[in-house]
Formats: structure tokens, sequence, C-alpha cells
């Protein structure tokens, strides 16, 4: 796609200094950057490359202005004018509407005209897929699925029977929604299966990354709320509900019937605890460790970062006697009393 | 399915109090059961709802039969007692037993008569599938794979050349059982691939989470054993051996060469080393770190849980300290003397 | 296939000590092995079976050599001669080159008359498949997609739009490259997608375990160099680049737009942030936690390993009172003076 700066300028709601009728039809780095690429700012670090960018424009703070040799869209919120500028020039594209050949479908199974199914699709009976929604070359969807308008399952992605996904939902390679939560019980040493009759919601404008997994729940459903956005292979357990507009990045794992907060943000490779809460507005810190309900918003965070390999023996060792050393210090104070 | 109490009371060996004849459909929670579900209480956080509860039927310990205001099925494990009334309630469907006119099938290759082999699905030369073994769309099964009776593969599942399944798996979508372990020489500065030789079997009635990976072994077999229940999303690597009856939650990591004991339970997210021995009977709390051999049977844990980031960055510069903190102590000791 | 030892000498630059004419049809370990195996020493715990294995030969280094009870192949690097000899023992198989019925092909694609695209795979439009590849069952191939020659991919493997991939590559089942990054970017509350118009760009003998995910880049390409060697479950976020001969263990994750050197070894577990630079040769022992840039080579280390549960509550507690104890330290040295 190829806009004028004016038009950018327009539609982003932005100040623009220099040339209206600049042409741009894609984005660059401010390093990397050709005369035909819009560049931004948004991270400090990269302020320097401001007056060597070949960029044919840069999105820029007010404060930043005055450093741009090129030209300029002024704008408070430069990552989100980036955001939406990315998307004009990049639009989703959306080709072979229909029912590819090798799509295997159900009997009662209703799909949008303006639908894509691709090849080697699975689509069970039952299922209801919407307007515009486009289902990926090998997805495998099985009875009783529905799928809102818009929404896009981009390949080889698994959806369980009777799994429900809102509007404008966005699912990557790989994931699978509405496989069997872990539910076992102990009969005299060998584990029974608790048959898991719940299901999985997905609410509108949710995205899912590759190879995330999200569990049906046992009885009750799993429930991902409207905008909620989930990065690459996070595991989330049976009965868990994320609340609207958190995310959460890769490689989290939320043990079963936990309930998280609407507008939190849980960094990479962090283990929350099943049957607890995490109250709205937490942000954790990557790799944290959750074993309590978490009350009050506000940014948490455990885990010890590295160090150099012989210090960190030594300081282990330190750990493990932490609590003598305690002891000592007790007695310490009660001698010198 | 629909069981009276009296059937249900039968087939689970609970004492009934209230209605034989009423009829049960479904489970529900005790909170958003209807009159036409059955419902149990394990977990004492929700006994309160036992008087309030919509539910045809609640399933309780003696203990708590007197609260019920309700039908009840009075049993002492109600938890198990509940996995086999589920399991009456909502028994496993099996339909379009046969082979799907667009499965691929090698030569040579078996299949039991009472099999289901769905669409999409891909099985290779001198495969062996035995009674009542469903294949889920999209499943791939590589030459010389052998799957025994009444297993389940559910989608998108993958079998590597030569790996053995039991009867009574059930493997969900996204599983890939026996590719390449990570098996590499170096050789002045560059990586050598070592032919992985080996294979996996799977015992008898394990159950294999969403997107769990297990890797052949190098030269002899990756072996996991009867009645094993894994999660979702775990890794085990090449020559691992588990033993029977042992769970294992979500997201775990198990290195190469590593033997795990029968009955033991592996909280999430845990990190085990490879080349190590893990007793019978152990219990890893989630997000452990093993790096060693347990000889043990017993609990063990590890990690230190989140705290406000603020008190974080503090205790982690005062860990650091530790080994100084240490030898302070040691020298007021010391004066003291 | 069947070697003579004189022939596997010769191969492998090894002295032979014993029986040149021995014919070798397989590997095995040394208490495993039959008389058609070769087995080999690479790990001093197992000296012990040298005396008693029953293998056709056994690869030693020259100190062992003189506690062989069978033929001897000896050399300094043991592990690598194995590597080699499995290699000529266990050859990579081709079979049903071209292109299998079911396989649906886009236009103006072009695939090597020496390819094979097994059953139920999809390959998009503008994919160019170089000489000797094997794309096996279910692999989707987006458009404009390319690989270069004896590159293989096992099964169920996910390659989105315009990801290069280069000599000599293997990529194992549930492999997703270039599903989007997680860019996201926040307007008045609501999550605004950044659109990923980077791609990802594999080097030439890299090798990618089953499940792990690369994302494409949001501008820039993501980069991983020649000779890497990935394990299973690893997720590498947008943008970054991992060096040359650079190898990663199961489970790690890595956040966006972070450059590892060449020649490092990270342990398995490890999650590194996004933004850092990790210097040439280092290596990372498992689940290590890593916030900073690592400036120097070196080995870096953290976490504790696991302590009986009792043992881990008391030092926890201990922990959290780490700055205390450190104020009283501080007041014992005050009072003392």
């Amino acid at each position: 796609m190829a806009w004028t700066l004016a038009e950018i300028a327009s539609k982003i709601g932005a100040e623009l200094i220099g040339d209206a009728n600049k042409v741009i039809t894609g984005v660059g780095t401010l390093q990397n950057a050709t005369a035909d690429d819009i560049s931004f700012l948004a991270n400090s670090k990269y302020r320097h490359y401001l007056k060597e960018t070949a960029a044919g424009c840069v999105i820029v703070s007010p404060a930043d202005a005055a450093e741009v040799s090129t030209n300029a869209l002024v704008i408070a919120d430069t990552y989100v004018a980036y955001a939406k500028t990315a998307s004009l020039l990049y639009p989703e594209e959306r080709t072979d509407i229909g029912i590819h050949p090798t799509a295997v479908i159900g009997t009662d199974t209703v799909i949008a005209d303006s639908a894509k199914i691709a090849a080697q699709v699975v689509i069970g009976t039952n299922v209801s897929i919407g307007e515009n929604v486009d289902i990926g070359p090998g997805c495998i969807i099985e009875n009783g699925v529905a799928i809102g308008a818009d929404s896009r399952l981009m390949a080889n992605v698994t959806l369980c029977r009777k799994v429900r996904i809102g509007n404008r939902v966005r699912i990557h390679p790989g994931v699978v929604i509405g496989a069997d939560g872990f539910g076992i019980a102990n009969d005299k040493g060998h584990w029974l299966k608790i048959p898991q009759v719940g299901s999985v919601v997905i609410g509108d404008d949710v995205e899912i990354g590759a190879n995330t997994t999200i569990d049906r729940g046992a009885i009750d459903d799993t429930i991902i709320g409207n905008g909620v956005k989930l990065d690459n292979q996070i595991q989330i357990g049976h009965n868990c509900t994320v609340g609207e507009h958190t995310v959460i990045a890769g490689c989290v794992g939320i043990a079963g019937s936990t309930h998280i907060g609407a507008n939190c943000a849980i960094g990479g490779g962090t283990g929350i605890a099943g049957h607890i809460e995490i109250a709205d507005g937490v942000q954790l810190t990557g790799m944290s460790m959750v074993t309590k309900s978490i009350t009050a918003a506000g940014t948490y965070s455990s885990g010890i970062p590295i160090e150099p390999t012989r210090e960190w023996h030594r300081n282990v060792i330190r750990y493990r006697q932490l609590d003598k050393l305690h002891d000592k210090v007790k007695q310490l104070e009660s001698r010198l009393k």
C-alpha cells in the first residue's frame, strides 16, 4: 500500500512537518529505513539515529521533533501512532475466499459465504463459522465449535469440541484450545481420569501466540476475556479466567482454577499456582513465582538473576546457611545485652 | 446419559440418602449445578455451598452428610466417587468407525476393523493399530509405529518412526513423540549430529497433555511407565524413564537420561537436570530446580515467591552480599570472644 | 548398513586394535550392545563396563584402550568418533521422492525434482524448495517461503510467509517459524496490534527441536546463524539474533530484540530478557535468569536448587528478612565499636 504523509497524518491525528505529498510505502527502523519508509522513535536509546536516518519520515514526540532531519509526524504517543501507520501500510490480506476442495466439512455446519477454509482443514459437525473468518491450512475444528466474525486461525490450529471463539480473534499456528484439563483422582495408587465436560470461551479481540495451550474446564468453562493478548507457548489450565485487556508474555504457565484480573501484565516465564486470585492491574516481572493470591494492584517480582558460576555456588551455600546465620546474629545480640 | 441415583450409588459404592429414582443427566459445581446435575464436595473451602446448592444430588463424605439439603451420595473418597460418576454420565463417544477417504495409509500397515482413522491422517508403512483405537484428524504416524488397543490420539498428534504406544493411552493435540533427542558432539567448533536410533515406549493407561514432547532415545529407548499422567507442554529428553503412576504437571522440562521413580508428583514448571535419578515417591512443588539425584521419598521445593518489586530489588542486593555478611558475623563472633 | 571395522577405522581416522574384517551393523550402549554392535566410552562413569561389554567393538581413548576386552577403535575424541560412526551405520533414508498426490501446491512455486513433498502438505505461492529437500507429512509452507538444499521438515511443521531456511537444516515436528511477534501498543487501555512485517532467516546446518517457536521480526528479520542447534519447546521472540554454532537446550525463552553471541551454550529452562546482548562464548547453566546484557565470555548461573520442603519454607522466610538481618549486623558492629 502507498499513502502520502498528508493522508497518514490525517488518519493517525499527527502534525506533519515537511512534504505533505511525500509517498510512503513501507516501514523501517531508524537504522535501516529507506527513503520510501516511515520510521518512529519510541525508545530514547535510539534518539541519536534521528539525525542520520534515511527514512522518508519519522514519527516523533513533540520533544524530539527538532532533532529530525527528514519529514516528521509529531504526536504524543509515537508507538500507538506507529501501530496505526503500519496497519495502514500493511493491511491484512484475504485471498481465496471459499472452501478449498481438500477441506473436510461435517454435517450441520454453517460457514459464512465470506469465510475462507484453506486446504487440508477438517471441520466437524454443528460448527458455526462467522463472516470473514479465515481458517488457515491444516486447522482442525471439532464438533460444536463456534467462531465469531473476522477471526483468523493461521495454520495447524486445533480447536476441540464446543470451544467458542469471539470476533476479531487471531490464533497463531500450533495453538490448542480445549484439550482436556489435567484432572485426575488417585484411587488406591492408580489415577482415575476426571471427564472434562466444561469448554473454553475466548472473548473478542483476543490474540493467541504460537503453540499456546488453553485447557477446557472440568465442569464450568475456562474463560479468556475481551482484548486479552497471549504470547507463544503459554499454558493456561482448566477453569482459569483471564480478565479483559490482560497481556501475558511467552512461556507463562498458569495452573487450574486461577483467576487473573483485568489489565494485568505478566512477564515471560512466570509460573502461577492453581486456585488463586490475581487482582486487576497486577504487573509481574519475568520469571516470577506466584504461589498465593495477589490482592492489590502493583508490580511484583521474584527470582535472582545470574552471577558468575563460582559466585553463584558460594551464595547458594550461604543461602542454605541462612537459618544458622540468623541464629548466630541473635546470639550475638543477646550476648551484647 | 441418564442414571438414577440408585444406579449411581450402586456403581460407585456409595450410600444414598434421598430419592432413589431421581434421574441425573449431568454434573455441575455446587454453585452452578441445576436440578438434573450431580455435584460433589472435595475441598472444604466450598462447604458453605452445601446448604444452598440447587444440585439434584451431592457426593459428600460422611462428616458432611448432615449439611446437605438435597439428595446425597455418601462415601469416604468423594473425588474418586465424582470421577466415576462423571465417567458414567459422560462416556467417551466413538463415531465414524473406519478409515476416512482422505486418510493416507502406507503399505504393510495393519489397522483393526474397530479402529477409526479420521480425515487428513497420514499413516506410514509397517504400522500396527489395535482394536478400538481412535486416530483423530491431522495425526501423522510414521513408519513402524505400534498403537495398542483402546488408545486415542485426539488431533494433530505426531508419532515418529517406530514409537510404541500401549493400551488405553490418550494423547492430546499437538503432542510429538519420538522426535530426535538433542544429541550433538562438538568437532572443532562445529556441532555434529548424533543419530538418535532408540525409540520411545509408552506404557498402558498413560495420558499425555497438549503440545508435550517426548524425544526418542539416542541408543536405547525413552520409556514412560504404565499409568503415568503428563500435563501440557512438558519436555522429556532422550533416554529418560518415568516410573509407573507418576504424575507431571504442565511446563516441566526433564533433560536427557534422567530416571524418575514411580508414584512421584512433579509440580508445574519444574526443571530437572540430565543424568540423575529421582527416587520413588518424590513430590516436587511447582517451579522446583533439581540439579542432583534425589535418593529418598519426600517433598522437596525451591524458588522464592514474589514480593513487591521494590523489596525484591533490595533483597536481591542483600543476597549478593550474603558472603560478606557471613564474614562480618564471623568477625563479630571472634571479637566477642 | 554394514561396515567392517577396517572401513570404520579408515572413515573416522581411528587406530584399530583387533579384527579388521569384523562386520558391524549397529550401535549399542556398553551395557546392552550385542556382538554386531559398536559401542563407545565418553563418560568415565561407565568405564567399568569396558571389561564385560558384549559389543563387537568399542571406541575408546588411548588411555582406556588397555581395558577393552573386545575389538577397539582408539581415538582421542571418542564422542565425535561415535557421532561419525553412527552416521555411517544409520544414514538418513530418503524414500518416495516427488510430490504426493494429496499435497496442495500453490502457483509460481518451484520444487526441485529431487525433493520430496509428503502427503497432506500445503505449500503456498511463490515458494522455492531446493534439491533433496524432504517436506514431511502435514507441513504447512506459506507464500514466499524459500528452503535451501538438503533440508528436512519432519512433519506438522509450519513455516509462515516469506521465511527463509538455509541448506541442510533439520526441523522437527510441531515447530512454528515466522508467527507474528508479540508486538502491541496500549491505546488508552486497549491493545493495538503492531503489524509484524519482518521475517525469519535460518542459516545453514541449523537443527530445530520439536514444538519450538521462532517469531518473525517486527520490522527487520529474526536471524538464526549457521550451525545453531535448538532443542525442543524453545521460544525465540521477534528480532532476536542467535550467533553461529550456539546451542540452546529445551524450554528456553528469549524475549524480543535480544542478541545472543556465537558459540554460546544455554542451559534448559533459562529465561532471557528482551533488548539485551549476550557476548560470544557465554555459557548459562540450566534455569538461569538473565535480565541484563552479559559482556564477557564465561559461565553464569542462577537459581537455588531444591531442599526438603520444610527447610525451604524456613529459608524463604529468612530470605525475606535479609534486609533486617543486614541492619542488625550493622548495629552490632557499631555497638562493638
